[in-house]
């Protein structure tokens, strides 16, 4: 059977100061209509799939109960202790197969944006259908809309069964000059979606971190030793861990309007602009201004004769940044951590 | 008897947010160490004059006595209904004459800052001085820092008793060129410092202003009649009223760090910048940025590169506007007053 499996343990200090440490990026009410990231991405995967667990952070299971109430209880997985990606796509591996043998699994981050809901679908069933078929690890590519330096990009190789073709390499975050290249050579955006036979996923996972493997057979044996034995296990993420080390992997391209809403300058490519190109959330009073970003929780933001500025306020912190450096607000929230800002991240 | 007389009545809306309709400019703590303008004023006033009262208008009484707790509450003149500043300056002089018929009066306007207090109190002291042994109107005009077209100027003529020169015209706010030009002849800024004896002012508002002059008589005559009288006053300047139609003013300069604090931008008049130029009050996390004015009543403000900025957030309300077009806030306040913003202003 598939089964959707909704990574949202991840933190992201870059939309702060709407995102703090207890609320991360996939909580942020950021889709159309004020809803989270993550219920977003629980409404599309149930629309594909019958089953749809999370994997999250013990510290975040309350915030995703809350924010997916639809999700029964048993299918939220709470990492006692956050072991990057490698370990939790395990986690649900062993714990789904136990109950489901001949399960497919879905993974798919919390905290990202589709603007193309149904052919997200359509593509998301077509990966479960080849993964299931081939007995292979499926990620679905994004097709490129621009030359971004801020993702791994993957090189499509030969055609393979279903539509799919196979990933001749993985490669890390190119700069700017690969990135073109990358684009105009047809390699796609790694945005972290990977289908699979939880059996297969297990056997990698013995191949390339046995440790891990082992940690994982043995909390198939014995559920109640999870507390005990995932915190040990190796922290690195399935891309570095697994997927760069597999042969075989196929891929599906995608292309339905996908967004990481990896910034604030992110939030454009999921609100619709004024006739100015502002991108307004909450009251906001804008005089001479052109396409600004403005988010606000509560009261007025007012800007008057300004561009392409970034300007959040959110609960006890106000963020002001142009949008091509909406990234550097990392920058702000080291300050606060190494100051006594505490309050405020 | 010397007496000083504040003339707190005004509002302001280009330094909102800050400033509201029920928290005018001269009851922000925007002088150094939080102190509010108008208490900066009294302090001042009280090192040049045993006698320190205030006008205000009837709704911002209470705001004003908590201000200036010091000042007793026989001496803060409530305007039963605003009617500018003639009106006001009358309403103090008849009050004040009513038990001191030799009474010199100082009008001061509430909301200026004075960067040197000792240099401001030697010219007042001064002017009550000339004031008194000439029976002049005495004008303190600022010498001016450069060529601002938001002010009036006052051209000084012949020399007079007491270092004091004769007024030879006041001019209306002027184009960049008059300004320029005004600044190289040695023209004054006015700045609304006015004194005088009691009965001379009192005559020449009988001279060019009769109604008003009549009203105050009555005023004098049966004070408990002061709400039904004051209303009907003419509502005129005391500068178009009175200033500009007396012959005679003298003018004393003033070179003592006056601001008008008339604007955000002028806040950097007020508060000393750090070694980037940035003025902030309030926490602000501020990351390559240069030349802003950052003022925060509450919670964090983090800037990350951008120079040049206003950011202020105070209460409900965030503002964000270049420092050079700081003016412009009025359109804000403009806006929001023609919408719903009624809980903005």
């Amino acid at each position: 059977m598939n089964h959707a499996v909704i990574l949202a343990g991840g933190g992201g200090t870059r939309l702060w100061p709407a995102s703090r440490r207890a609320l991360p990026k996939q909580l942020l009410p950021l889709a159309p209509g004020g809803e989270t990231l993550l219920h977003a991405t629980w409404r599309r995967a149930a629309g594909v799939s019958r089953e749809v667990g999370v994997v999250t952070a013990a510290d975040q299971a309350a915030g995703v109960a809350r924010a997916v109430p639809e999700v029964p209880a048993d299918q939220v997985l709470a990492e006692p202790r956050p072991r990057n990606t490698a370990a939790a796509v395990g986690l649900a591996a062993v714990t789904i197969a136990a109950r489901d043998p001949d399960a497919v699994l879905g993974i798919l981050p919390a905290d990202h944006h589709i603007g193309d809901e149904p052919g997200w679908q359509r593509v998301v069933a077509q990966a479960f259908a080849v993964a299931a078929a081939e007995d292979a690890i499926v990620t679905v590519g994004i097709t490129p809309t621009r030359p971004d330096t801020g993702f791994g990009y993957l090189e499509p190789g030969a055609a393979a069964a279903g539509g799919a073709r196979q990933v001749a390499r993985f490669v890390e975050k190119p700069d700017r000059a690969s990135a073109e290249a990358y684009v105009a050579r047809g390699y796609l955006w790694n945005a972290g979606m990977f289908f699979f036979r939880a059996a297969r996923m297990l056997a990698e996972l013995d191949r390339h971190l046995p440790d891990v493997g082992a940690g994982l057979r043995r909390i198939a044996a014995a559920p109640e030793e999870t507390g005990a034995i995932y915190p040990g296990l190796t922290s690195i993420s399935i891309d570095h861990g697994v997927m760069e080390k597999t042969r075989g992997i196929l891929t599906l391209a995608g292309d339905f309007g996908w967004s990481d809403v990896g910034s604030w300058d992110a939030l454009a490519e999921v609100r619709a602009a004024d006739a100015a190109g502002n991108v307004a959330e909450g009251q906001a009073v804008l005089v001479d201004a052109k396409e600004n970003i403005i988010h606000s929780d509560a009261g007025v933001v007012a800007v008057v004769g300004v561009s392409g500025l970034v300007v959040v306020r959110s609960g006890n912190a106000v963020l002001v940044v142009p949008r091509e450096r909406a990234q550097d607000v990392r920058e702000v929230v080291k300050k606060l951590e190494q100051g006594d800002g505490d309050a405020y991240v």
